[in-house]
């Protein structure tokens, strides 16, 4: 196991537990002649993102921007305030929205994000993400990042592992900061997207993004589009909720060692506690059957000395 | 740029035209202070596969495989025999085939393809290209790659490009050999692809391929899967036929310096002669345009010294 360029690997998690179980993972993996040796091309890590890499408390980061864009919208067409689904973001009245259902959800992100090139939204995020700032910690929120999950990547980083950030978000939006935050590259996002058309109009080809979904990358989806852009079965994985699972199950149940690990926030003083009752992303069943699947449980609370 | 390890890039091509203007390329796009100077993460080059890589004569290598699964399947279940398409794969009847129509070809592909977990369809694939020759040139499937591309690839990889390939083939099929044949990692093949299923069963989860098209990648699927897969778009194209024009011309339509080329297979004696004829995979608006949209034309006989 390579530790260059950091005398003490994951300084922000406490020892034992959790911090035990990656070193001595990451030491198997790479040790050449070990019986659990894998190659550095097959050394394939996958994320989550919301909760796991960043905040995703009181809302996921990409439902905040969902809201300022709406009112940028309604700016230039007032008609959208007394419209459902806009009418229920607008005044912020999530449960007239929840009961509108998956389709209005995916009505407002279609109004959003769509009818423009790809290389357009780019800068919209980016000029978002670059201003923004989370309500309660008050600063921006690309910020609001894990500092004991940048040292595991880091560390994974420097013993050969490719990293791959695995979302229910937006595969634009996170690809719109993945470098600057984890150091990941926009092709190593796998996400939520919709359908895309190339034209071509006065020379400019390009590709639009429709107002039509593709993927809702979560649950089942997960490892069908790890599978799809990646072709390689992860040997690490990290998630936080029930949408996660099953990329930890297909983790977890490949040949060989294997290693995957679910967040609980269970920290309300230095973050916040949480997990079932997150209606827009709960952990129930991933939480309750950790042990039988072979899952470590990472707490906040216990597990890392310092969280941002 | 960096001629590392190779005093002589590009040998197998013949001075001037072609080579010129890639080796000027690279020059410009590498060289630091250069008004075209790219950053090596943005260096994304997209390859076809087939007609372009590997050779494609008489058929794509994967429709001898496809006549060879069939074969075994009949094998088991002899009632295939007197079954369309079956019955006119078996016999090489492609007149009769192609009559039947698209959603033929892909009962086709899905009867050999699917029911199966992907890691069961790689080693298949595998072992077959282990062992299929081609049968006008004797040696392996897998050997029929050009070498003037295999240096080119060469090239630009020590010009720290990252290479796609970007065909109409199966992800996997292709998947199962571009390590190896073209030092090219899984996940930076983009291809034709199956839903998948993620399902587990007694403790082993996998990732089934269905009987379902999910992308059949030609044309205009190619930007738009470069644009899901990458996210970025190539500053390098090859391609050989009019299903690889849209991919040229989203290449050539981006901004700054950009190198779209297409290979023309006009060289009887060493390989084989052909273009619009070639119902497979014709080229006609490709070539015709190619001037008009600023593509490149490779000449196998003019411009190739070798050719395998």
């Amino acid at each position: 196991m390579s530790t260059t360029n950091e005398a003490s690997p994951l300084a922000s998690w406490n020892d034992g537990g959790a911090k035990s179980q990656i070193l001595d993972f990451v030491a198997r993996v790479t040790e050449q002649g070990s019986p659990d040796f894998v190659p550095p091309a097959e050394r394939i890590a996958t994320f989550d993102n919301d909760g796991t890499l960043w905040c995703e408390q009181p809302m996921q980061t990409q439902v905040f921007f969902l809201i300022d864009r709406t009112k940028e919208l309604a700016g230039r067409d007032p008609t959208l305030r007394e419209r459902q689904p806009f009418k229920a973001l607008l005044e912020l009245d999530f449960k007239t929205l929840m009961g509108l259902g998956k389709q209005a959800i995916f009505e407002l992100v279609f109004a959003t994000h769509s009818g423009m090139r790809e290389e357009e939204f780019d800068p919209i995020a980016r000029n978002w993400l670059a201003k923004a700032r989370h309500p309660k910690f008050g600063r921006l929120f690309k910020e609001c990042t894990y500092r004991p999950q940048l040292e595991l990547l880091s560390l994974l980083r420097r013993n050969g592992f490719k990293i791959y950030i695995v979302t229910g978000g937006g595969i634009d939006f996170v690809r719109a900061c993945s470098e600057e935050v984890y150091d990941i590259p926009r092709e190593q996002v796998v996400g939520s997207s919709q359908k895309l058309r190339f034209d071509v109009n006065e020379g400019l080809g390009g590709v639009m993004k429709l107002a039509e979904l593709n993927t809702f990358n979560d649950r089942e989806s997960k490892p069908q589009n790890i599978a799809l852009h990646v072709g390689r079965r992860p040997i690490l994985a990290f998630g936080n909720s029930d949408g996660d699972l099953a990329m930890l199950r297909y983790t977890k149940t490949g040949k060989g060692r294997r290693l995957a690990l679910l967040l609980h926030h269970d920290d309300a003083e230095r973050e916040v506690a949480y997990d079932r009752e997150f209606r827009l992303s709960p952990l129930n069943e991933a939480l309750e059957k950790a042990d039988y699947y072979g899952i470590t449980v990472v707490s906040m609370k216990r597990d890392w000395d310092v969280i941002f």
